[in-house]
């Protein structure tokens, strides 16, 4: 069978060398132009592929899966609906008609016209609509690090951090896409005096994690086993847990953050299947302390994708911290497999986000909290300039990608900037 | 003006003495029949009114709401999205047409037949899709209690308490509707010896709650006034957030609650409009510790609401608890502005439980762990049985109730039974 992952595959639509989106990778995404209404998309070079366009002109027939009605929506959900296995096929039906070798679109300029749009014309927005989003906290040395700082540094890891993927829920009403502002939040926080404070908040910060996302509805009741959790992830996007540190710290306690997290979270225009991630697949940290049967998994479901957070300040951008989707301690499968083991069901297009992912070097790090260790070591920007928190005007910009034998599996940018009005 | 409220409406439609639903009630709901697809239905006495049919028949021409295509749904959304004065127009029309003094539908015997559907001929279904669901920790008596039990006696209270709402976000995906059975959540838990056990929890427990939903999508970054709250709720229904205190006393540091919460929540099939509780608006506790600005508020918000709490065990029923809704600290309108005050936006069907309701009396508290003292007292029940926790078969029927005059605002019933498999 053909492998759409072949790093010898080459499109005849052309693909600059450091591109995130080359025919070995094709995501799912949500677009619009001036003329378009919002419609889903496949990213290819500098080009996004009108899917709704191939439908109308017979290029899915051959599929299994009838796509009807999938492509021409605002959010992706109808098509994630369709389950793991329809968007694999959709996916290597793309990579055949784009392949240098398939005549069936390349011979086609009228149509090609039609069905490649230059990225310039086009508008990213966000690709999914979610009745759920949860947000796990797997990174061993973010969990140290949060805990050192705010607990004790010689206990700063819970007893539950190694028996489980610790995770709660957030709110699903305020994600937004890429390039929406987000408003500083007002709140109470607990001045230095101890005296109760009320105002925007004054540690506006980032979290880098990747999210997947689900693509089936199970029954309540129903557990998912670690082993067949891939079967119902479609894919990868990058999440920003925007946070706002002052309220959090005052309103966490007992029952977790809230207003210091619902403000805003943003996630990224394309979700990166996991098809196309299979090449970058490798093993996870040990985990020393055994974990119970119903986390212990057969295959590795940690995956090797680079990560960087840019923070742009007027015109000068300052590459503040490159860290990893590996370092985490729980995969994917055991955070699914958690989640459903109390009989929690799933919905399509769920957002599950890993927490922030912080490497074991400090320039690794995925929050300005832990970058400037709660504002007690400012980060020097390119310009000068220094931050213990975000400022208003700051842009932080998200990029992700996995990459080997000069194929470079991306994830585009996510980009928000902080503003108070 | 007419009042829908006036205890000295009568209908037409014979009203049993002890019926939840009088003429001054009509809260909306959701039902089917082996005949009917799943529709809005207001109940009246012993029977419900189909929405439908009567628009179908032009009853709803005089109204300056277009309800079309609002009534003929698997839940009432798209019926609360037209607004919070849309809801009291509909009401009002109905109420008018059940008046003993009107004959508009009372002269045809031949309609009534299709509008009026015996209640045991009816299934109620689960009212509202929500894409948000928020838990508040609003009862001072049950957050004593939970630090009591769990922190230190005399320090109870957390600091941020009387500063804020404390609420955190639960999951929509495993709310159901009354009738459906709650299944017994696996998980993990910390045994007496120190080691991690895994199993069916030993704690299964309710929490009586009532929660009230939104009519209204609001921007990101706009936050609400408490004195305008109202404005965008619909009403009230009972709210069971089911419980295993095994599994979530060791997995809610430091993020909160969440495997232990998140196998089942249920909510009640009427929605009460915040209309019809008017005339039980009252005031609530007196708040010494100055809210701040944001937090103050005109109108007094808390409703005197009485709470049941039966348990069926076998053919056996015992009244547990009983309890008021007057009894938490903060209003909904306090609620609501705290949540948004951030700027996070609402939805329309978004749920926002109040938090264990808990009296000052042992006999009004709202869950099995502050009634059985963590299992320290038992509960004793009618046929001489003891419960700590909720054993398999057991079930939690929860009533509430407006009563004064002769006139009963009632809630109808939440049914739900604990099973093993």
């Amino acid at each position: 069978m053909r492998n759409a992952n072949d790093p010898l595959l080459k499109s005849w639509v052309k693909v600059p060398e450091d591109s995130d989106f080359p025919i070995q990778n094709l995501p799912f995404g949500i677009f619009k132009t001036n003329e378009l209404n919002p419609r889903a998309g496949i990213p290819v070079g500098d080009y996004i592929l009108d899917l709704e366009v191939l439908l109308e002109h017979s290029f899915f027939n051959s599929l299994k899966t009838d796509v009807k009605n999938t492509f021409n929506q605002p959010f992706l959900n109808p098509l994630l609906a369709k389950g793991r296995l329809a968007l694999s096929e959709v996916r290597n039906r793309i990579s055949e008609l784009l392949d240098i070798n398939n005549s069936e679109l390349q011979n086609r300029p009228d149509l090609i016209e039609k069905v490649l749009i230059s990225k310039n014309r086009i508008q990213e927005l966000k690709p999914i609509d979610s009745k759920n989003y949860t947000d796990f906290y797997s990174s061993e040395q973010h969990a140290r690090n949060v805990g050192s700082m705010f607990r004790d540094p010689d206990n700063a890891l819970l007893p539950n951090w190694k028996s489980l993927p610790v995770a709660y829920h957030g709110r699903t009403s305020s994600i937004v896409g890429t390039n929406v502002p987000i408003k500083r939040p007002k709140g109470q926080f607990k001045s230095k005096d101890g005296s109760i404070g009320f105002g925007l908040s004054q540690k506006l910060d980032f979290e880098f994690e990747m999210a997947f996302i689900t693509c089936s509805n199970t029954e309540l009741g129903e557990p998912i086993d670690t082993n067949l959790a891939e079967n119902h992830i479609a894919g990868l996007l990058m999440f920003n847990d925007w946070s706002a540190r002052d309220i959090q710290a005052w309103e966490y306690q007992p029952l977790g953050p809230f207003l210091g997290k619902n403000f805003a979270s943003s996630i990224s225009p394309w979700l990166v299947t996991l098809d196309a991630l299979e090449p970058f697949r490798i093993e996870g940290p040990k985990q020393k302390t055994e974990p119970l049967d119903y986390l212990k998994f057969q295959k590795p479901s940690h995956f090797d994708v680079q990560l960087e957070v840019i923070l742009r300040s007027g015109s000068s951008e300052t590459l503040i911290t490159k860290g990893n989707y590996k370092n985490l301690y729980w995969n994917i499968c055991q955070q699914l497999a958690h989640h459903t083991v109390n009989g929690c069901n799933i919905q399509v297009g769920d957002i599950y986000a890993s927490g922030t992912i912080s490497g074991k070097e400090p320039d690794s790090y995925g929050s300005m909290l832990e970058l400037s260790w709660n504002g007690e070591k400012p980060v020097v920007l390119n310009d000068g300039s220094e931050r213990t928190f975000l400022e208003d005007g700051d842009e932080i910009i998200f990029k992700a990608y996995a990459e080997q034998e000069g194929i470079r599996i991306g994830f585009g940018e996510l980009r928000n900037r902080a503003i108070s009005n």
